[in-house]
């Protein structure tokens, strides 16, 4: 390892050895589809029998999404100088109806490949980029409208089922039935009910054909939730080491997409390192880019800079970009008199820019241009709400409502050209106003999937946004949001470090499972059940393994009972050994199998005799301490 | 100091030192009242000017509710062995029907009075109790319906107004309607509202006359959303001195009221000293330290204990009483198939008594004895609910609801006797069944004021159920509820530490005050439109000010930009002085202010020239770094 030729690949070798341990008390499993090489990671907690009066409970495996990608497996040796292994590549090729070309569409992708100045930053082998071949479109939407069924699709129908059968069976003890609002959630999901899905453009499968290392994932209102998370350097801090590093952290904890939203140095060799080592669709915000390469003068902004950064990016692999190009010209000055103006970095860029030309804005009059770039390499839009609230006060306001009328309207001109869209939303609103959001989505953009950043529930509480977030992120979710944007702690305040990360993340995932059990999700409530049942059982190894967080959760346990005898004590710290509701009730359950019979049984038949049994029985249950 | 009698005095008065430091950026200010001995505390955060192209424009300061109580008064001077003052003491013996008795009327009162061995750990100077006179009732309900208004209701009229005129002219530019689901909030609070909703019984007042030192405050769905925080030793862990310090931690962050929920030794002892310095109501569970006295044997319980059990309680000063009436030998069948089965402890240890002797338990049948002693004090009751779900699975089913018309019984019966009342709720439940909770809450209940716990929304984080279930809270606090007690990330798992209590109540106030919001409480939105005016203003310190919590906001901020000269920086970490949308939004308005015009009139009178003249005047904004 010491003949790494620079300090960056030192670094990476180095970040490998601290993301690649287990998941506590999990292991990685693979569900095989209906060819050999659709091989569908999960994450299988195993679970400890449960001890009863007439012998043993067995407790079969539970089996979780997993999003973290093969760093959490042990036969997988981690190498990011390399990168993952580009499993979809051989299904790409297989359609026949794209190519790989000799050299980067790019100038500037070739201007840097060229910069010697850039090596010591530089990923080490760059792959060739693929492209559609001339007249072909080659996006999942246009596959599933011409009815194919893909590789992926299968790959995402085993994903969102989870081993439903299993699950039903073993820990599905009983589902509330959900309120969905109008959604379409099948007992069972099909690839041909994933096809349906992407065809009609109320899911996307984010998978640019330039990152085939990438696990297919859908996002539509009638599967799972999924979370995004958030990385990238900004001029003031963070390296490409640290970012890479960041990326694996976020799929650990679950991340389901990361965007990379880099504004510092180095941005096209930071994101080739990302989408490199990325088991997960990656997004980008490519005006960031943009701006950088006119030194941040906004004015100076031209759809062919654009254009050619889009190309760039498109020919390393992002999977989805956000597009803000619902800010038009007229609709600037709806925003004059908010409390907090325009709080898109992206919308503001773009407003100056109209401002200053007192043009019409070129991502608007060209969309079909890019509609153009994003169906040679299969990008998905996620149209930027560039004029979202930044405060409760700006809430659910004409300028944000003006920006989603055109977002609809630019839906249905991605649609023509079968490209996959998704539609970003807010931002600040407070909890009586996000329905609305949910509901003019849905109308005016034809149900493609909704994908909002939060939203914050009030602007009081600086340093817990992942939580004023979360609320109205569960909230949205249920009413039919498709992905959640994470908020971290730092938000308006700091950038995130990895401890702010995770605890996003996390609280994200709670947002998003919040929402699949009150829809009513097939399965969702399974987990709760299983969880809860080990709880009352005492068992506290399963207990913490089936949360989001296991290691948390063992740590807040052995804070106050830190020996291993007290992960099988049948109390804990908060109420000691007299006082445990769950050992009473345990007791009384005890002592109804015990007669033979059932409380209700007992208390029916009114006995009094039964009664003195139980206290001769029962009365010294609680003098073990 | 060193002559300090014992361990305990020495250890209180250090704990007085950490304490006492005011909150950052905020001094304690008093409203005075009709009389001057109404003097209502608040916590007012002093605003910088907002600079602008035109000179400067003041931002009047801003006044928070206030529950830190004299600890964050500088001018005060800490001394817990002495307790605080009694300032309500006046206008209870003014009233003239209450007594001071020559002794406590319990024997496990007067027999730990007389114990040398307890003299380390007994508060130094316990007063003389209070009771009614014979044949007198002295609740706030009794008074509230007889048509008089006491000190106490004009002292929270003021309080829940929080400068509301001053806040309307400066703060409040603009507010949302909210949708409050038939609340009836009035634009403003008067002292006769108050008494006319603790009349009806949609309001409580909980101050026990043997509390003369709380500062009074109201629990009811047309007030200010209040939220509870649990402290308590248990036999696990915890000292007096630790208890009091977290009672002391709890008021500081924003505690309405706390609960003791000690279970360990002294519980006597350290309820004491917790209520003789505490400015903020304290409910207990009499159940659980009646259960001390019988050795933890639930079935050895009685009717006579458990009276005296109130009775030492309601003399020490306890302000409400969870009492779980509603947990009939009927009811407990009903949880036999749960997944979780009984998960309240109090509910636990009753469902046990009545199985125990398969009778009706002695809270319900003795009920309107419960309420003699109540009234005697003004204690108001919590009634408990002992059968609330412990997991998804269990929500809203037979047993919870049963015990639910039970409590709506239980309320007529507390209110004939004027009894002030309020109802306990859950616990976990799904985000699409916390409606049903509330509704039938307000229909069995008459509207009584509810306080729940979360509720959780899933099962599936330990180490994360303050955000679970502030996600429920939020939600239920929107729908009705008046009070919300605290989970801390601890919950399932261990006892909350300083650290815990302080996440808890952040969090919590972020649920009750994203309630307050939605339901449209008159000017809660306030506080969001100052704090986001100083955030799109760049006036950091103000930002942090007006948080829950600006010790963190501003550690936060540091950890990124730790420079003096970055609190007034016009740019922050994310995303650096060249992207700032914030900056850029500000530059559109000044250019806008600049020309004499707004952008709306630039715009409509299509001004190329001026679009010329921006681009030359604006291009150098962000070239300053």
């Amino acid at each position: 390892m010491n003949a790494l030729p620079n300090p960056l690949l030192r670094e990476a070798a180095e970040l490998s050895e601290s993301v690649v341990r287990p998941i506590p008390g999990s292991r990685k499993i693979h569900v095989e589809g209906a060819r050999a090489d659709i091989r569908v990671p999960m994450r299988e907690v195993v679970l400890e029998d449960t001890p009863s009066t007439f012998g043993v409970e067995k407790n079969a495996p539970f089996a979780i999404y997993d999003t973290s990608g093969p760093y959490t497996d042990p036969d997988y040796r981690v190498d990011l100088a390399a990168g993952l292994p580009a499993l979809r590549a051989a299904w790409i090729e297989a359609r026949g109806d794209s190519e790989a070309l000799a050299d980067f569409t790019s100038p500037f992708t070739r201007k840097h490949a060229g910069a010697h100045q850039l090596d010591h930053v530089r990923f080490p082998n760059v792959p060739k980029p693929r492209r559609a071949k001339a007249g072909q479109n080659i996006t999942q939407m246009h596959y599933a409208r011409q009815g194919i069924i893909t590789p992926e699709m299968e790959y995402i129908a085993i994903r969102e089922n989870q081993n439903l059968e299993r699950i039903r069976e073993q820990h599905l003890l009983v589902q509330h039935p959900g309120e969905s609002f109008g959604a379409s959630l099948p007992k069972r999901i099909t690839p041909e009910f994933v096809r349906d899905e992407v065809a009609r453009g109320r899911a996307i499968i984010p998978n640019n054909i330039n990152h085939p290392e990438s696990e297919p994932m859908i996002i539509g209102r009638n599967f799972l939730v999924k979370i995004n998370a958030n990385i990238g350097n900004s001029a003031v801090s963070s390296s490409i080491a640290e970012e890479v590093e960041k990326m694996v952290w976020s799929i650990r904890w679950g991340g389901d997409t990361v965007m990379d939203l880099s504004t510092g140095k180095h941005i096209h060799e930071t994101r080739e390192w990302i989408i490199r080592n990325s088991p997960v669709p990656i997004g980008t915000v490519p005006i960031y880019q943009a701006l950088e390469k006119v030194g941040g003068v906004a004015e100076d902004l031209t759809w062919e800079l654009y254009r050619d950064t889009l190309i760039e990016q498109a020919e390393q692999g992002v999977d989805y970009f956000t597009i803000h190009a619902g800010v038009r010209l007229p609709f600037i000055h709806l925003t004059a008199k908010r409390v907090t103006g325009i709080v898109s970095r992206g919308g503001s860029i773009m407003a100056k820019w109209c401002l200053a030309h007192h043009k019409e804005s070129f991502l608007y009059e060209r969309f079909e241009d890019i509609c153009e770039i994003m169906k040679a390499y299969d990008v998905s839009f996620s149209l930027g709400d560039g004029l979202r609230p930044g405060s409760i006060a700006d809430a659910n306001d004409a300028a944000q409502f003006a920006e989603l009328n055109t977002l609809g309207e630019l839906t249905q001109i991605a649609w023509k050209h079968d490209v996959q869209t998704m539609i970003e939303g807010p931002g600040h609103v407070p909890m009586h106003l996000i329905k609305e959001n949910m509901e003019r989505q849905l109308e005016k953009c034809g149900e493609a999937p909704f994908y909002t950043l939060g939203p914050l529930t009030t602007d009081i509480a600086p340093g817990y946004d992942h939580i004023t977030s979360a609320i109205g992120a569960a909230m949205i979710g249920w009413y039919g949001t498709a992905m959640l944007c994470y908020v971290t702690p730092k938000e308006h305040l700091g950038l995130p470090n990895k401890q702010d990360v995770r605890d996003g993340i996390v609280t994200y995932k709670i947002a998003a499972h919040a929402a699949d059990l009150a829809k009513g999700h097939p399965a969702a409530q399974a987990r709760d059940n299983a969880l809860s049942k080990a709880r009352f059982e005492f068992r506290w190894a399963d207990q913490f393994n089936l949360g989001l967080d296991p290691e948390k959760a063992k740590e807040f346990h052995d804070e106050t009972l830190p020996k291993e005898a007290h992960k099988t004590a049948h109390f804990c710290s908060m109420c000691g050994p007299k006082f445990c509701s769950m050992k009473i009730t345990q007791d009384v359950r005890d002592y109804a199998a015990k007669l033979g019979t059932d409380e209700e049984a007992a208390l029916t038949a009114g006995m009094a005799e039964k009664a003195k049994e139980f206290r001769e029985q029962g009365g010294e249950v609680y003098r073990f301490d």
